[in-house]
């Protein structure tokens, strides 16, 4: 049997072996649920940069520019790193590159991986049924916030392994994060409404972008890492 | 209100402000188990050592040498890194010095707080009472496993935290410890026969050590971090 495990921040990646497993990359607030709602809405790419300023240099090549440093847009974006902004398919065949503080980290500290997928609560259905398919032992990489666990990164890596814990071994890591999602799963809504990194998307009058991204089964979009373009596709 | 965090591996530790903090180091299968085994029976003094050298090399100054790597005893060392080579006050006014795999790196990571601490089931009540009475944000340092999250130390830190949780402010970690701890409480002793440390000692025919090292409340000594002499002393 395939085994499955939480790497709570994208610091301790290299801690663990990468190569040739399946590695989801988790940021609920809210890089991945944007890059999920841009493509289910049409966007046909997404760069992840970890520097604000190679994101900006893609403006050439025809890509929209989009990312925050601490929740806030940068300037010279042009557009946030909230997945409403992607909604009725505003940016639909666009290319989009996007700089965020945890979430891009986690990709480049994942790029060993045999295949690297993008998951959030708006495509959590679409993400168990693909590690369900896939015969790779599976990372589940929470971005985290500055180096520390994070509360929604990790309730939803419960909620990953929940209807997986019959199919995979679970590590120390993946235990802790389902005992903790089967805590809360009939109030999970209500408990990201109260973690830290709420509480700071509350202080920047983003309370719509924790409603959008609490969301189950939105989208039934799996974006996928492709070497060769080095970008996300579906 | 002062906050109550947790580190779930030392690797972490430099994304935390640690300077002004009270620090609990926190590996209970075995190293600070042992440490406050060994103090409650009369040893006088604790070194923690990173490398296996530096504690052979204090052979000269008088310390009995002990620790793994592992799980295993080394080769030059007087004892193991068992709490039970320490029962009966065996080893009375002897000064230990310490290395083992993951709890040492734990220490020389949080160097910079205000005071360190040790931590493990054994001595758990003492470790609360100390922080209740310490004006000072706290750190609960999980040792791991090779910079991974272990469900032993993670526990121990939610059983910390759930006497203080009206003292404290909680972050996300230390919330998540806490409803770890709280779903598992009555039967946190059988959890700890079945995580990957467990396992591991099992196979190494510690089984003693195991159901030692979970016992709650044992001794009431509370082993703190010296600058002077850069070791642990009552």
């Amino acid at each position: 049997m395939k085994n499955i495990e939480v790497v709570v921040a994208p610091e301790l990646t290299s801690n663990y072996e990468v190569a040739g497993k399946l590695v989801v990359i988790i940021d609920v607030f809210r890089a991945t649920t944007t890059i999920v709602t841009a493509m289910a809405n049409g966007v046909s790419e997404v760069k992840t940069c970890l520097e604000v300023k190679d994101a900006i240099a893609l403006k050439e090549e025809g890509f929209l520019v989009g990312g925050e440093r601490n929740g806030v847009k940068v300037e010279g974006m042009d557009v946030d790193n909230s997945p409403l902004s992607f909604l009725n398919d505003k940016y639909v065949n666009h290319k989009l590159a996007i700089s965020t503080t945890n979430g891009t980290k986690a990709v480049e500290m994942s790029l060993k991986a045999k295949e690297i997928i993008i998951g959030a609560f708006t495509n959590l259905r679409g993400v168990r049924e693909y590690i369900y398919q896939a015969d790779s032992d599976v990372l589940l990489v929470c971005a985290g916030w500055k180096g520390k666990m994070s509360t929604e990164d990790f309730m939803f890596a419960g909620a990953v392994v929940s209807e997986l814990s019959r199919e995979f071994v679970l590590t120390d890591s993946s235990e802790i994060a389902l005992s903790y999602y089967l805590s809360y799963e009939e109030s999970y809504q209500k408990k990201l409404n109260t973690c830290e990194h709420a509480l700071r998307l509350m202080n920047l009058n983003k309370q719509k972008d924790i409603d959008f991204c609490i969301q189950k089964d939105l989208y039934n979009v799996v974006p996928k890492y492709y070497r060769k373009t080095k970008s996300f596709k579906l």
